[in-house]
């Protein structure tokens, strides 16, 4: 089932948002469908196969403060 | 054996070096000794029993493009 999932992750920079784009892009076509990120709402958001928690850990991984916010 | 593996690390801005900093602080005590992150080096130094593969592969994660310097 895929689902769209949001996260809140603290990204101060392009830098930060990008490091988190590369991230989930290495993932597509293994579960990770789309993504989309705002760096002003410092938040995420994933269609995805994956749980939630898989993508909470796969972006923690980034060493961001990541949160879960809900399926849209 | 213990040593200090040297990385270039693109970073734009503390959020960056900070979440390099607090993946690679995760692994204290389990191969990491000590860092140091400089931002306007765009450097990282790990002292570190882990392989520079390994600590290259541990960096990569967070999303950075990050090449392998040289060991101190």
């Amino acid at each position: 089932m895929t689902t769209t999932h949001i996260f809140n992750v603290e990204m101060t920079c392009e830098g930060c948002s990008g490091a988190v784009e590369r991230v989930l892009n290495r993932l597509k076509g293994q579960g990770v469908e789309d993504i989309s990120i705002s760096l002003p709402e410092q938040k995420v958001s994933v269609k995805s196969t994956l749980s939630a928690d898989d993508l909470l850990e796969i972006i923690k991984k980034t060493g961001k403060k990541t949160t879960y916010v809900g399926a849209q």
